[in-house]
């Protein structure tokens, strides 16, 4: 079964709202195996609504509309369904007094532009809505099924749930999609296509896409299967290929993020981990810091943006300062070190560089980075090219690799993605 | 000039990726005065992006397509752009140079995959990107202008302000735009428009909208007029009246971001600044070093996320913990002492608190924020609703909004957007 999303409302194309209800949607059809092959934002615009639900009906079996059923004049996703099915409008006297109903236990009166919650397309359905006073609308064509949701993220995804996956998937008699992210750091997106080019060409199912993020590869296999057991028996067989083939560039799939795994690491190892940070001023620790449940192996961290902090505050030696200069290996690796005693911890990450845009001791874009464990401290820089703020989040994302492979027993064996290690 | 957006990439629909992009090319096209009348996602799948193509052409006079231009081989923009509009696929020996120079002054060798990136539609022109491999494509069809552009943020928002917005103002011939974006923080999204309603009935020229972002609202007002001068006689008196209404909840204009504002509060008095953070973790330190040029007054800061780390480098006594807990005022002042003291800096902004989702102390997304100047030291309390990372993110706006009404003599005479001060 094809399903197709339309987003309404003239705030996601002046960009003042993020569409994050494309997502959400796409999320739970894809976990559904329900074929999901437009969406599209349309504003609230009487005509252009009318022909974007017109154009969904006919390529796709099931259109789902999200926004413009709430109770104000700019709402008319009602009306734009009629308009495009040729229905008449009809009024549910009994939604009407649900509605006063709904009002009335929460101790007020409701505002007369509220029945307009009360009309629907003759011949359509009105769903409950447990968390809101716009119904579901569901409305079969001769072109398929047409759904009017809330846009109001908890409304909708509850709905979802409720009304409209589990009736798509019954209607559809629909196999499994199932997909795997197996995410990578360390060589380049072109490189990643090139190392998994012969697997790529076998295409079909599962297909598998790259996708660059913040310095990390990730490869995504997708399988369609009657069964989720079949799907799994499609990805495990290609799944398993890939990673053989790119080694420790794969550092884990799905949600594994590169934070939590150096947090799983510290667990499994009885480690606690620290930093210590310049040209990053924080963002390390702010990355660690978002995992729930970091405190059980995070100390902390000492952002020694200014040179005094760094000799005062984690003890580098001024003369390793003067002769190597701040953006140097030694003052890393001295920081790193300085910072595990200072804060107790057995592990611990350093930055030290400068991003930009005005160069430290002639230079911009250079980062060292170092990483102390209980059994040896080692440092690397690395070039990147970019701003200021792309610098600081690729060093930051480096960094967090550099400890994983660190804590596993891996010295530098990877490259980073954009830049070089000199 | 009617604009569309097509999105491409099958992680859009599948909803592993959210569609930002949309929304960013959005808000550029209406701060310009370009209409935005669909915009639509797309999967990695020739037909359906050809069809796309084919349409948008159909309805709007420039279509810009984001992602699909990377060198693998699921980056077919190129192809269904040539498919589309009949034009054969050509290659530049000139961009194909640049392409190795670009690998070569990295250090690295070019992967021959990303050649790829050297092709384009017969007749285009290659724009250049500084901040990455892939050129923006410009092709002058029959039926209107196509941009094909790279998916990456960072990438993409350059090149609009760079290759495209310009150049499609310039191809509009629309008058001058003006946008004046008035920047408050404390008070709601709803109370904001109900202190300006009168100044937004007048409408029209200068229009007035409101956005809501990590805690600020923001006040958008934009004149369309013949000429620059035109539109800034338009949109003074109102800005003045905006700000006269709104008094010290308007902390900045355009640009001025609240770390900016911060840093430049303490270059004026001639203060440095340090931090204390505890359930922040390293994000009112990032945000702050964010700011080019930082390091003039910017100390460095002390994660305190272990409960020992606050006694022992930030000199928290036991005793004060043990009376209030450690998600306290009193705990949070000594925090912001501590780490003046221990970091040597004039001002020091602390934050201890539950950003959740496990309660710590009882307590989940409550959070607790102090300020030290030379003249006082004092703490809010601050209730927040949300994830954890919405909590962390609020919670570092609002200490640095403090932190500016504290160096400005103003204590505590606003409220945060959402939550509320205990």
């Amino acid at each position: 079964m094809i399903v197709e999303v339309i987003a309404v409302g003239t705030e996601l194309l002046l960009g003042q709202t993020v569409n994050t209800n494309a997502a959400r949607i796409g999320a739970r059809l894809a976990d559904a195996g329900l074929d999901h092959q437009h969406s599209s934002a349309v504003g609230d615009h009487p005509a252009r609504m009318v022909a974007a639900i017109r154009l969904a009906l006919s390529r796709a079996d099931a259109v789902l509309i999200c926004g413009g059923i709430g109770p104000t004049q700019d709402d008319i996703t009602r009306e734009a369904i009629c308009e495009a099915t040729g229905r008449a409008m009809a009024f549910s006297d009994e939604y009407a007094d649900r509605l006063r109903r709904w009002w009335a236990s929460r101790g007020r009166e409701m505002p007369d532009s509220n029945l307009k919650q009360a009309e629907y397309p003759e011949g359509a359905d009105l769903l409950d809505n447990p968390k809101g006073t716009a119904p579901v609308i569901r409305l079969e064509t001769d072109d398929g099924w047409i759904f009017a949701l809330p846009g109001v993220p908890a409304e909708l995804e509850a709905l979802l749930d409720l009304h409209v996956i589990p009736f798509l998937r019954d209607a559809s008699g629909a196999g499994v999609v199932l997909s795997r992210v197996i995410r990578t750091y360390g060589e380049s997106e072109s490189r990643v296509g090139e190392m998994l080019a012969d697997i790529y060409d076998e295409g079909g199912n599962p297909s598998m896409a790259f996708l660059a993020t913040d310095g990390e590869i990730k490869v995504r296999l997708t399988a369609h299967a009657g069964s989720a057991a079949e799907a799994e028996g499609l990805v495990a067989p290609v799944e398993a290929a890939v990673k053989q083939r790119m080694g420790s560039l794969v550092f884990g799939t799905d949600d594994d993020t590169i934070e939590r795994i150096v947090l799983d690491l510290a667990t499994e190892h009885g480690w606690t981990i620290a930093a210590a940070e310049s040209a990053t001023g924080g963002m390390i620790a702010a990355r660690i810091t978002a995992v729930p449940g970091a405190s059980k192996v995070f100390r902390g961290a000492i952002v020694a943006y200014h040179e005094d902090i760094k000799r005062m505050n984690l003890g580098v030696p001024a003369e390793l300062i003067e002769t190597h200069g701040v953006v140097s290996e030694p003052v890393a690796m001295a920081m790193a070190d300085g910072v595990a005693a200072a804060l107790h911890a057995d592990v611990a990450i350093s930055v030290t560089g400068s991003a930009g845009p005005d160069p430290l001791e002639g230079k911009a874009g250079t980062m060292v980075i170092a990483v102390h464990t209980p059994e040896r401290t080692m440092a690397r820089t690395v070039q990147l090219p970019g701003d200021r703020e792309r610098v600081r989040t690729y060093t930051t994302t480096g960094a967090l690799h550099l400890a994983r492979l660190a804590m596993s027993g891996q010295w530098w064996t990877g490259q980073p993605k954009h830049g070089r290690w000199v």
